[in-house]
């Protein structure tokens, strides 16, 4: 089968490896295409650096840092010590000494005239992450966050004054306390989805939304224009998995995100978010855990087919058991 | 005093740091401006790295390798495994993790549009290294090498057919062993010397080339429109070290460059290659060995005042003790 899976960075990676164990099982012979975000990416330092892309590929290529979540395994800082002590900026970023070298590839490969999507595919070949890995959109779409200006300034009035900072300043710098006003996709109205996005979904016998921040990563990648009618109008069925449970993430600052576009940190609010494809939205099915299983009925009244399931990765073997749950709702839609 | 050195990489500045230390006992307040060998400069994985300017801030600012003599005490290379891990080459060029950081912001920094004379400025603010570091042209200028294609093609008539390769990849990855027919600096011809280079040399009271490669680092200064004719001219005196004792370079490979323009390994037939003030030459004094002692006859009959001193830089004593031999020899000459 072709699955096609439009993921973030750390939750998404952690279900796609579910997944793999599951097809090898299940399903030999299955193919994975991951659309990745991009609206996270930076230039830091003059290195243009994709953090959920890398993120996917260290993950399934059996780089990354257990611990951390993201970067490299066994990763120094050599190099951004240095940088501090030249005293540039900026300092807050987590740039490894193993992940520059993938960052120096990538700038070079970019200034070359290459595509993020070509690039990527080069990185892969050193990683062979076992899925096709696909950034959302060549094109530079970046998610900045608007705020009170960090500094204090006022207007004469005394009003604060709003500022808009990089995704990465607000996340990492401020770790999304900061009060958001509202997410800007500088360029995204010009972006168009990278080769074979769009087939890759209207191809695909599932779509899957996985564990990501259903704002800054899938509602991201969402936004490129063609992409969200593509999902809406696919032959495969659609399903989702929620990140929250209990009423708040399982991992990132996704209600900080969440707070910002008025959506409530609870399961069924990010279903109704994603809306149905019976509705203008995304979704044929939804599954939520089952902490959360009171809210199944307000999810099925939206015209989402859901199930209350444990959706806790917390090895492979119980990510795995998550993905069989997202294939067997596929097939329950498939047959329908 | 007014002292402008016209240096290379490791043995100029190893000179330098001498002169430094015999200017602070005997001349408290002199100043020397570093006029520095940018023809070495090279492109390494999108990185801007200029060995030679480097190689005189580390050294003077105290962050040399003492046993390397270039790049950065206690020195990883992480970076360089990683970018080897993804195959991609050059690998042969000796990337260290610490000086990557130097080499990011230099690289930035040039891509914004500041000039490498700025860079080199704000990259010596850490550094402080004393004097005032400039390099020889904002614009690019690098030497290649003409040599017969390593892979050993031939043209059908069975001659090997030659091609030019950057000086890096000559001097490290093929540690100048491969038979040099030509030094090309490409883009030598519009490359204007950088800002104050020329008034530094005009304006000093005492002008050295110190024991640097005297072909591909001062030779390569002198290269650059309008430079010689600065020193020709300067009312100055201009004393040169040899680089060249008993027939060999201290260290380095001067000796295959000094074979590719057709001049002799000795420290007499280096001398004539710069040449005498009074005869469209660079010099007026010339230091060699006492080794070479001989040779002083045949130097001081070009016109060239010639002293036969101890030349070895062994220790921070004997190099301020050479660098106190260029003060004398050049106070000498200014009195006449």
């Amino acid at each position: 089968m072709q699955i096609t899976v439009l993921a973030g960075g750390i939750g998404g990676s952690r279900f796609i490896r579910g997944l793999q164990r599951a097809l090898e099982q299940d399903h030999p012979g299955s193919q994975i295409t991951v659309i990745g975000n991009t609206g996270d990416d930076i230039w830091i330092h003059g290195l243009r650096v994709c953090p959920d892309l890398d993120t996917v590929m260290y993950t399934l290529g059996g780089g990354i840092s257990a611990e951390r979540g993201w970067g490299r395994e066994d990763e120094t800082f050599t190099v951004k010590d240095e940088l501090a002590a030249y005293g540039v900026e900026p300092s807050w970023f987590g740039l490894g000494d193993r992940d520059i070298a993938t960052h120096l590839i990538r700038t070079q490969s970019l200034r070359a005239g290459y595509t993020l999507t070509d690039v990527t595919a080069a990185l892969c070949e050193r990683w062979q992450p076992g899925v096709r890995l696909l950034p959302m959109s060549d094109d530079r779409a970046e998610t900045h966050v608007v705020v009170d200006d960090p500094s204090g300034a006022t207007a004469p009035d005394g009003a604060p004054l709003r500022t808009a900072i990089h995704f990465q300043e607000w996340w990492i710098r401020y770790r999304a306390e900061l009060p958001a006003h509202e997410f800007i996709l500088v360029g995204i109205d010009e972006a168009r989805p990278g080769p074979d996005v769009l087939s890759t979904i209207s191809e695909a016998d599932l779509v899957i939304l996985p564990p990501s921040n259903p704002v800054v990563s899938v509602g991201t990648i969402l936004q490129v224009p063609g992409i969200a009618e593509a999902v809406r109008t696919t032959s495969a069925p659609v399903v989702g998995v929620s990140p929250i449970v209990g009423g708040a993430p399982v991992r990132g600052m996704a209600d900080a995100c969440l707070r910002t576009i008025g959506v409530e940190t609870t399961a069924a609010a990010v279903a109704a978010h994603y809306g149905a494809r019976s509705a203008e939205g995304v979704l044929d099915a939804w599954l939520m855990d089952t902490r959360d299983a009171e809210q199944v009925p307000a999810v099925e009244a939206l015209g989402i087919t859901t199930r209350a399931v444990p959706t806790m990765m917390t090895d492979i073997d119980a990510t795995a058991a998550l993905a069989r749950e997202c294939l067997s709702a596929g097939a329950v839609l498939a047959r329908a």
